[in-house]
């Protein structure tokens, strides 16, 4: 049965994989899954159309047959759950995992989050100047500590799995900033993500939307 | 087997169902699963013993066997795969329950956890007047997409699941702050969840360690 996801038409970054479809389009290289994807532009995003599939006008969605599916972290594990490649087939070791995919979205991701807000939001105010330290240091202290978990350490638990997928996800947000400079296997673990070929293909996936031309991994 | 799950020895909220294992002894609760609690405090949570159960020195954990578990919604969802009553049997129905299980702590609770760091760390900042407004309109922009979708159903997507359990527990953070009362829907589905005995025995029980006095409930 065919399944279909959302992304945009036109990504606010550009293409530069910041866009949450990435990690969707990840999961499925990396189980080897098929996916077709349609676009949807803002305003489609907030037309009932799109809204009875993702209530709060967002991408990614998923559709396969009478199951239809929002959140990426619920998606991702969706496709983990279903196909070999993204978790640990031990129990104990795959709710490990999942914990990693939380620990990504719910403990690193909303500082982070908010940090993207104070630069693009606020970055007009009065107060950006003198604030945007303090929000740096929030996230600071997050990489500290998964700085100190992953020690040298390939991945967070064992082998690749959906934890570190999303993980790596929410770095990626870093990357431009070069707050990961100062936490180099942190840098390197991004980079190894990255580098890895379902990423590659993600990746050139999305961009081949946002620049017109086909993806020619 | 033993479960034994880790709180705060004194709660930053005194026992107003806040900290984060609330949410794990109502999923507990849920389900009628029995679990036991090791109390920590600020200073033992940064510390090596803790640190190795949970990578970002918080509460709460889950610990069973060989099997250790950090991050609440991963816990949560840990109980409710193991035990039933809160996930539907049907498997599509199951993957909705988990979409709303990550919209709760992907979605709506980063602008939640914004307002409530904005509120509790930035009180003193010279811009806090000015900016608490925009921050409060982050909030209410969930809370309307939320609210409209929601209508006048009890619950989410049918029966009560984890993924109302984690979204009223989200929910629970405005609720001293006024902001619900312009969605009544939504205060009457955080009412709901505070009504189910379930609910009402896990905050007796964590009200119990920060008053020092066993649950009357």
């Amino acid at each position: 049965m065919t399944i279909t996801i959302t992304a945009f038409e036109r990504s606010p970054d550009g293409g530069r994989g910041l866009a949450r479809d990435t990690r969707v389009r990840w999961a499925f290289e990396e189980v080897g899954q098929p996916y077709e994807v349609r676009l949807v532009s803002f305003h489609a995003m907030k037309e009932p159309t799109h809204l009875a599939l993702h209530p709060f006008g967002q991408i990614p969605t998923y559709e396969e047959g009478d199951l239809a599916l929002f959140e990426t972290g619920a998606i991702v594990l969706h496709i983990a759950r279903r196909h070999a490649g993204l978790l640990p087939v031990d129990a104990n070791a795959r709710a490990r995992a999942i914990s990693w995919m939380f620990a990504a979205v719910n403990t690193m991701e909303p500082p982070i989050l908010e940090l993207g807000t104070a630069r693009l939001l606020e970055s007009d105010k009065p107060w950006h100047d003198e604030r945007l330290p303090l929000v740096e240091d929030r996230v600071r202290n997050r990489l500290k500590q998964l700085s100190v978990y992953l020690g040298d350490a390939d991945w967070l638990d064992g082998a690749f799995s959906a934890g570190d997928l999303m993980m790596v996800s929410v770095l990626l947000r870093l990357k431009s900033l070069g707050i990961l400079d100062q936490y180099p296997n942190l840098a390197a673990y991004l980079a190894r993500g990255e580098a890895r070929p379902a990423y590659r293909r993600a990746f050139a996936a999305q961009l081949a939307v946002n620049t017109g031309k086909p993806p020619t991994g």
